[in-house]
């Protein structure tokens, strides 16, 4: 039993699908979040400066005595997270293994695909991780630039959507795989669009889900979940712009962003 | 008589645009670029950090011996110029002024648009800059957020494109103007989709072009234009991701980009 709060980083807004999950499946739990609104999008830069980035963020996160960090964001769980792990005595779990073990345990054909940033897509992290488990896997990996800025415009159900979506998913449709990582922390906000386009034949993976569900077994496995029958709290940091981080915001969480500061990230 | 380069930069990519014109109305004149390509976008991010970027930028092209600066990207422009010019020596110009110039002196009607990114549109530069001139105008600004993205993915002149400006210009398709500052350096890629959305009946300003114009009268004034007559020599830095400009920056030059090099901004 530990009431000290969750970490979760992210590039920016998009780690409140991972909230969102935590939220559901971890109701007890106190979480921080920290949103790099000054330095977002991570997906389009190099993995050293992210990785800078990624310890800039953690130490923050550590000045708020989390008993464990949730690196949110694709992009920092492909390039950054085995030197966070190597670095800091707290758990931190990434997005990308969770997402792959998922996406492992739905195929039945193992025709498995996967979208993202791409910067995701060219680490090829999932790739790797559902190598290993299963070899002989057929891997499709798209990188789909435009879905983050149209979740952010909240234009995730209009035609737009769709039509990018069929030119993205194009090449997913003629590969016959079976199960598709929705493989950046906004597309979660993009299932049903690309449910529609795949014409419902292929399983969706939410890595986001599968990461509460990863938190879930750690902190059991560890003995410090927290089972305080209290309201938890929840507070969000960000680099820049609070203002647009509240407003869009809501979008993710399906409710509102109260506790919200703005820190200056480089003096961590 | 000035042999001595010409300072340019921006949030990233998009000030290649204003490169463009300098190459074509001042063919002799050296340049050197920075692209902040590891902390675009600027048009997200709060007054005071992009001037504290600005600065940084500013800084280090003054290392490059630099005769002149311009500041090609808007939302710098919009709210950083102003404290650049009171704390440094040299010329620097920015986007703002000589876009909204040509929009007061081409409009007939007094009915004046601006489309730009979130940050350049609620800064109201333009408008304001347009105001001083032409008090009695009426203005209509919109944020386009997602012509930047369409641009660097090199969808300029598809179909999707052709979708999201009808969804942005609506309102401005209603409004009766007669003159459209595309207030992005990114927008001009996207010229011939807005005259086609705008049914050819508005006459579309380009800031870049303009402040190439601008740029000319002011080395003609002070005598320090580059008279040479040997072929110019350009070179390009970024903070980030040199491969990506290169790639995606063709599109913006119409020509390769080669002398290419990745510095660290933030020791500025």
């Amino acid at each position: 039993m530990d009431t000290r709060p969750i970490g979760v980083f992210d590039s920016g807004i998009g780690g409140l699908t991972v909230v969102k999950e935590i939220m559901e499946f971890l109701p007890n739990e106190n979480i921080v979040y920290f949103g790099d609104t000054a330095r977002v999008p991570y997906g389009t830069k190099s993995a050293e400066t992210v990785t800078r980035y990624a310890f800039q963020n953690t130490r923050f996160l550590l000045t708020k005595d989390v008993k464990a960090i949730v690196v949110a964001c694709n992009t920092a769980s492909a390039v950054s997270l085995d030197a966070l792990q190597e670095s800091f005595d707290i758990p931190i779990i990434g997005v990308i293994k969770p997402g792959a073990f998922a996406a492992v345990k739905a195929t039945l054909n193992k025709k498995i695909g996967i979208i993202g940033t791409e910067g995701t897509v060219n680490s090829r992290a999932y790739e790797r991780v559902i190598r290993k488990l299963l070899p002989e896997a057929e891997i499709y990996a798209y990188p789909c630039p435009l879905f983050v800025p149209i979740v952010e415009e909240g234009w995730a159900n209009t035609k737009v959507s769709y039509m990018v979506a069929e030119e993205y998913l194009k090449p997913l449709k003629d590969s016959n795989i079976d199960s598709l990582v929705m493989g950046c922390t906004h597309y979660p906000l993009l299932m049903k669009v690309v449910d529609d386009v795949l014409e419902h034949k292929v399983k969706l993976i939410n890595p986001a889900r599968e990461t509460a569900l990863e938190l879930k077994n750690i902190l059991t496995e560890k003995g410090i979940e927290n089972s305080q029958n209290v309201a938890a709290q929840y507070e969000y940091y960000v680099s820049d712009n609070p203002e647009k981080f509240k407003k869009v915001g809501g979008n993710f969480l399906e409710h509102d962003i109260i506790n919200i500061k703005k820190i200056d990230i480089e003096k961590y």
